[in-house]
């Protein structure tokens, strides 16, 4: 059998997918519960430490770079007039990330974290010193009419996705974060959750904010024509992002693959970063441990890939922007985690005796 | 009447504290409007900013000095054996503190935030340099048996925590956080909750971590046996905390008072600094627009109390350390929405024009 050097990519990094490591998350653990406080008190601050202890197989982590890749693309079903906003916007926004006054860019400045953007489909043809291109092709096709692309088309963004993840993390990122920027990209995030799930639009189609009762009944029924039009596989997750996906979400579903086959922690954004992971997920169950939820999105769907998923994000923000715009805030959370296994004293460091150690209560809150 | 100096600066703090300035949050509002995102999309970050600019008189606001004030002091009630941890932890992690090596202390560091650390009744003599002797005295006396303090006593802790308020803004502080120490003080906790409120015990009393049935269920008799005995009269909040309440709890409920009479933002951590940010708001409905909810605590009472706020916090981290550690998370999430407010481009700065602003939809996450 012949498979291009876009399969063999996938393949390769597929395998290159093991879970954490036990030992060394037993010894984090160890070491958690013999910081002066009462086991299990700082919730998911020990988990996140933990977890990421198994990923790197140390026991102490400190994080030196920060980097959000961005994916940007157009949806040809934008056309069927499921957006109020223009396709322009795509690249308006994906140019003013570059100038650093996007949600994202402010919040990834404040933090210490760069951005990585990249063009994967925007519907402009455009060169800029700060975008990558790695354009497939002007936008992808409207789903109510027809696959989104074809399945090497998929392929090709999955593998520009691993790319941008092995790029940052060769260039020094030790943890990871996944935005978008793409006009239309709710509804087909919300198709290839359903294709994905089984799910009824109720549960993956959100209203978002300020779209009207007769705009939103549109956006069901397109996606429910794209679905039954399409047929995509529930199985075949490529498939699925071939017939009903976009261009951002099969490269950002490589990203969170790209990041764990690389054993780097990869953060979680929104709505259309959750769908993109649950393919990641799908493609590779082992790679869901490599990655943490930053926020729980306002989007409906959300809750549904994060159940999914078995992600219990750490914010609670009512946030719906995307672009990777919960990443930033994410990331000085792990950041605490990470100082809390460094540089918490033990009960020993703390001349907190071994008399009460067993009997830590409740009541040391 | 005679009144004395504590009854004065409570009187003088309470007069002090006014709305949000309404002119300031409807020009916070239009700018965050205007920014080039959906309306509301970037939700909590959008309310903490433009609730600080209430706060401030001005729209764009940036944070020089986060300060934690850390109330430390020793619960009479813990000779009925509610607390499985010995009364002397409460001195060692004071001291612990000091040293940057607990829970908070780590934490702080690592946001930049800088920790207050003050005794207002722990039960040894000590004295350290970096703790601040506002000793009341040695303990409060055993709530199951009778008051744990007088009523002087409870306004001279109130006291304490508004002068360190003072103190901390006066230092250059425009973010506060408010955490405690003190073994014990879960069960004082939930006898003011319980005052309060009216709720059961069910509702206000937790398990903690690995505390056991047996034990749950005798500090659930002590609480109900406190109230009995000492019948706090639920619409006299220095009344509640005199007879079932804490030094650090009051001078905590002192600290919000404090801060709001200066329009200082104010961080609650969890449990016990909730209940504080209760009792303030009993003594001052309008203390409670100048606090910030950080994380919601895995100890059940934090609910009730926040509902009770209309507190909504950030965080969902499960955790119950108390101490003030959620402060610091919480800080660099309100850093985040300052800078949003401040850095984040307009639709105009972001050349996106204004035909499809009015069209802006859910589709653009």
């Amino acid at each position: 059998m012949n498979i291009n050097p876009d399969q063999q990519l996938l393949l390769q990094t597929l395998k290159a997918i093991t879970p954490l490591d036990r030992f060394s998350m037993e010894q984090a653990k160890m070491r958690m519960d013999r910081l002066a406080k009462p086991p299990g008190s700082l919730g998911k601050l020990e988990e996140i430490a933990i977890r990421i202890a198994g990923m790197t197989g140390k026991v102490k982590n400190t994080i030196r770079q920060k980097t959000i890749i961005v994916l940007c693309s157009d949806n040809g079903v934008v056309k069927e007039g499921v957006s109020s906003a223009p396709q322009s916007v795509t690249l308006a926004q994906t140019i003013n990330f570059t100038k650093g006054i996007t949600g994202v860019a402010v919040l990834a400045e404040h933090c210490g974290a760069e951005l990585m953007i990249i063009d994967v489909g925007i519907n402009a043809r455009f060169s800029h010193p700060k975008v990558m291109d790695q354009k497939i092709r002007l936008a992808t096709s409207n789903i109510a009419e027809g696959p989104a692309m074809s399945r090497t088309e998929a392929r090709r963004a999955i593998a520009i996705g691993i790319e941008a993840a092995r790029k940052a993390i060769a260039e020094g990122a030790d943890l990871l974060g996944v935005g978008e920027m793409g006009i239309g990209n709710t509804t087909t995030s919300s198709a290839v959750l359903t294709a994905l799930t089984n799910c009824t639009l109720n549960d993956s189609v959100g209203r978002g904010g300020g779209i009207s009762n007769e705009t939103y009944l549109h956006k069901k029924e397109i996606i429910a024509k794209a679905l039954a039009i399409n047929s995509p596989d529930p199985t075949d997750p490529i498939d699925v992002l071939a017939k009903v996906g976009g261009f951002d979400i099969a490269a950002m579903a490589g990203v969170y693959l790209g990041a764990a086959a690389l054993r780097v922690p990869v953060v979680i954004d929104g709505f259309i970063s959750i769908v993109a992971a649950l393919v990641a997920a799908r493609l590779s169950p082992t790679c869901a441990a490599y990655m943490l939820g930053s926020h729980c999105s306002y989007e409906i769907g959300y809750a549904l890939a994060a159940r999914e998923l078995g992600i219990n994000p750490m914010l609670n923000m009512d946030m719906r922007l995307g672009e990777g715009s919960g990443c930033p805030l994410a990331f000085s959370i792990v950041e605490a985690a990470l100082c809390v296994m460094d540089k918490m004293a033990t009960f020993e460091e703390a001349e907190i005796n071994d008399e009460y150690l067993a009997k830590i209560s409740d009541d040391w809150f």
